[in-house]
């Protein structure tokens, strides 16, 4: 398999570290979204993938898959072990309510297009990024206390964790704040004790760019 | 059960179709978005959802859950007849890519909060959410264009089309022309047809308003 992503962006991140926890080897294909406008938009990587977005999983048979949230339970139901997902229903709902909180709740407001939009329209782009991304990282730390052990959902790592820790590098960049989401960085410390974690880091790819 | 919704609220259209399709009876608890300065952010509702968002299912343990991707994946996983996803584990991941292009993909850069923040900064909301919507349904109706038969993949109903339904729904109300997609709308058609889509229509909800 082939995994066509870039290196800061934070949903090939959640991709890299899926990847890894189901011991998954992909051949890495960078695609660089600033260099020359963006390489998401040249037209044949365009014909792939029509949202022009990385993370594409593209299947050795030649299928494509975008998406990271269609990408990862496509990985749970195809590699089960170790299993990312509770078996209780009730507790697969909570983990997926998490990994929504930071899906479609955080990252679409502080990606990088929606960035640039703002910036044309004479909006601190920063600003916007830190609003949304603190008012996330707030709902995701009270729920957290209400779930966490020693990841986010009890004791056993899944893909609320797998979401959380590129959404925590991505405030960094914007300059959030962290203090007030102790619950959310003691659950980030455990997750990159471990080397599929540590390995997923955007510093650690071959297209890292100093 | 209890699904604290708003008629106008496209997730909360979401989980009324999919609970409709799987045949489950629920109590319907209004929260009005706009009146009051939205009653989601009433002290009560937010304690039970840090998000302040609808929908939000309440399990008759007294338990709740949020976001419509986590609630719709219970109900397949709960009430697996009549099944929202396919069985093969690609086209499931298909299923979910669509579905995340519009709920990751459009409709957080489209939600009541994003264009009220953007009126603050003098942006032209509607402007902005015509922009984004029409982005999202172009990469839809040309992914769409590969995968539909009756509905957008293949000829059973999925959790795809319980998505785009409500999607175009928001699409209208921001006056976004709609003839360049002619494979969703026969799709949104077929969906239409349908009681449990009729009956899960905001008009036909106890709390629209003229």
């Amino acid at each position: 398999m082939k995994l066509y992503g870039y290196y800061r962006s934070s949903c090939s991140y959640r991709v890299r570290i899926a990847l890894n926890l189901k011991g998954i080897e992909v051949e890495h294909v960078p695609v660089h979204l600033v260099r020359g406008g963006g390489e998401q938009f040249a037209p044949e990587f365009v014909t792939k993938n029509p949202m022009a977005q990385v993370p594409l999983l593209e299947l050795d048979s030649g299928e494509v898959l975008a998406q990271s949230v269609a990408i990862v339970e496509y990985l749970e139901e195809t590699v089960p072990t170790p299993a990312l997902l509770p078996r209780d229903p009730y507790q697969r709902a909570r983990v997926r309510a998490l990994v929504e909180m930071v899906n479609s709740g955080i990252q679409p407001l502080q990606n990088s297009l929606v960035l640039k939009e703002l910036t044309k329209r004479n909006v601190d782009s920063t600003d916007w990024a830190r609003l949304f991304v603190r008012r996330g990282l707030e709902a995701l730390e009270h729920t957290a206390a209400g779930t966490a052990g020693r990841y986010l959902v009890g004791d056993a790592l899944t893909l609320a964790d797998v979401y959380l820790v590129p959404q925590l590098y991505n405030a960094r960049r914007f300059g959030v704040d962290l203090a007030p989401f102790p619950t959310l960085l003691r659950v980030e410390a455990a997750c990159l004790s471990l080397p599929a974690f540590d390995r997923a880091r955007p510093e650690r790819q071959p297209d890292a760019e100093p």
